[in-house]
């Protein structure tokens, strides 16, 4: 029963992911999206596009690192994409985070934290389609509510190629093309700094 | 390009869910939780106790129908597990609102559909698992936020042992019996009614 209730303690820490907004406006533009919801969104995102997987990447897997790729935010914060003197510490204030969540689970949570690592070191087949997905849905959120955060943080067109080149190296030519026709999209209706 | 624009646009409509609150409390008891949340959560209970599934579980399988569990509740609304009158029209709001939802994705959307019948019939191994997790995380948030929406819709214990069936069906000794620890300090606790 101890195992079992450290596990419980664990599901019950992670709630706090529920209170941790991201930049990101739901598509109706009435408040922002918390890393709980984006991350089942991504899921939802990778079930969905799953025939634009490479042959043979394990889609098990890459659910399991979408649902656990932001729980070290309970307490490193969202970093915003676009954020560079942010992303300068992000990865020390994510370690820490990381100590300090996945030791509560001993050897389950090494195995946790193996799948938050190898997503962000995103070399594995199953970490480059997760990734590419939880870049995609994010800009499909700032398209549809015409661009709304993209204009008030003065994101330009080359920030998000740059920024989302975790998309564009997954090279898809159908993802691709749909990413591109997004932005410029973005850029001509006026959502998107040129 | 015709085909991922229909996906896209699923993707896009599903994003509604987040906006359909639940009875449940976030355990800091700040607000309603929501369908987005509760499914991530969901997920999240599946593979941190994953140990406890029958042997052979699909777990990808589980995954899948614990994401879209509650799609259908965009158009039919969330029903309150104690509430019996609404519980008698359940199935016929959620047959016409899946109807609408998976028809927008054509034979792709009859297979997330058929995710999602398993998931309400509970036959299947991972029916039953992934049941037995839609019971019990919301149990835990009730029990975490001191009976709070127990209490105001006046839930005793024994609509709790009956609501939740599809836990207590499930059968795995550990699993009943934190259940059954926790339902019995939360009338010790006054948190629900005798």
């Amino acid at each position: 029963m101890d195992k079992l209730l450290k596990q419980i303690e664990f599901l019950t820490e992670i709630d706090k992911v529920k209170n941790v907004f991201r930049q990101s406006l739901l598509s109706d533009a009435s408040r922002h999206e918390n890393d709980a919801e984006h991350s089942w969104h991504l899921c939802m995102y990778a079930i969905v596009l799953e025939e634009y997987a490479e042959p043979g990447t394990d889609m098990l897997k890459v659910l399991k690192m979408a649902l656990v790729h932001d729980l070290v935010e309970i307490y490193a914060g969202d970093t915003y994409l676009y954020d560079e003197v942010g992303n300068l510490s992000k990865a020390c204030r994510e370690k820490e985070a990381a100590d300090k969540l996945y030791s509560m689970l001993g050897e389950q949570g090494a195995d946790l934290r193996a799948l938050w690592e190898e997503f962000d070191e995103c070399t594995s087949k199953e970490a480059r389609f997760a990734n590419c997905f939880d870049r995609l849905q994010p800009v499909m959120l700032n398209y549809l509510t015409e661009g709304k955060m993209w204009l008030k943080n003065k994101i330009h067109k080359a920030d998000v190629i740059k920024g989302n080149h975790r998309l564009l190296s997954y090279g898809h030519p159908k993802l691709t093309e749909f990413f591109n026709k997004i932005v410029d999209e973005s850029v001509k209706k006026g959502y998107l700094l040129p």
